[in-house]
């Protein structure tokens, strides 16, 4: 393992540990390199809307905490800008949902981060990208 | 009440029973009109992040369920297509949370909806549009 | 008009005269003032695709202008970072199309910006939204 | 060549005679498959805005042009509904710029396309992302 994928993982453990959301929602962090998360969710009952299938907004959840993982894996702070998520297919209760999220550019204080959500088939269940805003400080 | 609010409201009503997810999450339903829709959430502990503030996620579902609601207040069911979010400021432990979703453009299946999530006391915490994609079938 | 509003005039005329693009393109400052701005534009020949409307991008690069012209009318260098657009009806030729844009949100070096493009007859043919990032210059 | 590369050639070819927009611009198509397009262009003097640069207009009208070429290679008139943009670095006079447009995800009448806009030394301008609708009809 390279020093920043080190350093990558290190930053990781420090977030979920204080990341209440991601963990009680059961999300599980599968890998965390530099400028890469992948996470996984299994799709519980009290995630179901009124169509029977998975809401929207869990799906973006998961794949908004890959993008923050991602995003903050070189441990400088960095936050959300703008988040834009495509649906594709519905996620039905118990699908293991798997999120990656990959950094696409990066320049001054901005990157661009390409997210999917597929399920363990490796079906598409939506497509993410997300601006991120690097803040002043420091992770770990 | 026009009789398309009436109609509105009961599908509201329809949709809300059955949608486990924004439930569970806390949300209340405070208005829905034709093209409209109005709903309320409380930050709590376990939707914080490590930065100690309201996960992304949290906000993006509480107005993707205003945008579920104002899109198919015409009782046609109807899903979201594509969604996207910018964040201005933070959401914190106790906030209580105002999602707003309007119908801008409606036009054969397709339509689009602005949203807001705003704090009581009216600042802004992020914005939403929403492309929506009517299916066939109705909610009542 | 307020002294904001002066500057901004002033910035408009001076970005609009180094402005090759938008000048050839046909377009019209109709109004600027600090946080806003409105250009028109009449659909050409030379602007219409296999479908005999307008390209989505000269719709696109007409809401483009509208939001450079308002996220730097407080005279501090900005440029666009993410847009998006929704695209309702097609525009045809000859129309003259009407684009605003209007800041949303400001805060630290990032924005966001609402704007519309619209035929006289006030029929929406597309909405944009933009997120800004200010850098470090003037413009006048 | 498969037949619906050979398909989605024929319909390139019957889509660029009569696309004014692109030819008049100067964009040249390079590659068109089924789902898959590439495109170039050369910022002219005409194309510059007031920093000098290329107008995002002109980036997003090229990756435009890109994704209507891919949504359309498999001959059923499709129209873009939503598209989003994220700039990179700036294109200067004289950049011959590579437009990308690939099909990711196909459902009932909408689609979802990537895309990308590089310079020649292959540095990235510009990710787009669109989302495409399927009308009635045939381009051949």
């Amino acid at each position: 393992m390279s020093e920043e994928d080190a350093l990558a993982a290190r930053v990781a453990e420090a977030m979920f540990e204080r990341d209440r959301a991601s963990k009680l929602m059961g999300m599980e962090i599968v890998e965390v390199r530099r400028g890469f998360a992948r996470l996984a969710l299994v799709v519980r009952e009290e995630m179901l809307n009124g169509h029977d299938v998975c809401h929207g907004g869990y799906i973006f959840t998961l794949a908004d905490s890959a993008f923050a993982y991602a995003c903050n894996s070189g441990n400088h702070s960095t936050v959300a800008l703008q988040c834009s998520i495509s649906f594709s297919t519905s996620a039905r209760l118990g699908d293991r949902l798997i999120a990656t999220s990959q950094e696409r550019v990066l320049g001054g204080r901005t990157g661009t981060y390409d997210g999917e959500v597929r399920r363990e088939d490796g079906s598409t269940v939506a497509l993410f990208r997300g601006t991120s805003y690097r803040l002043k400080g420091h992770i770990v």
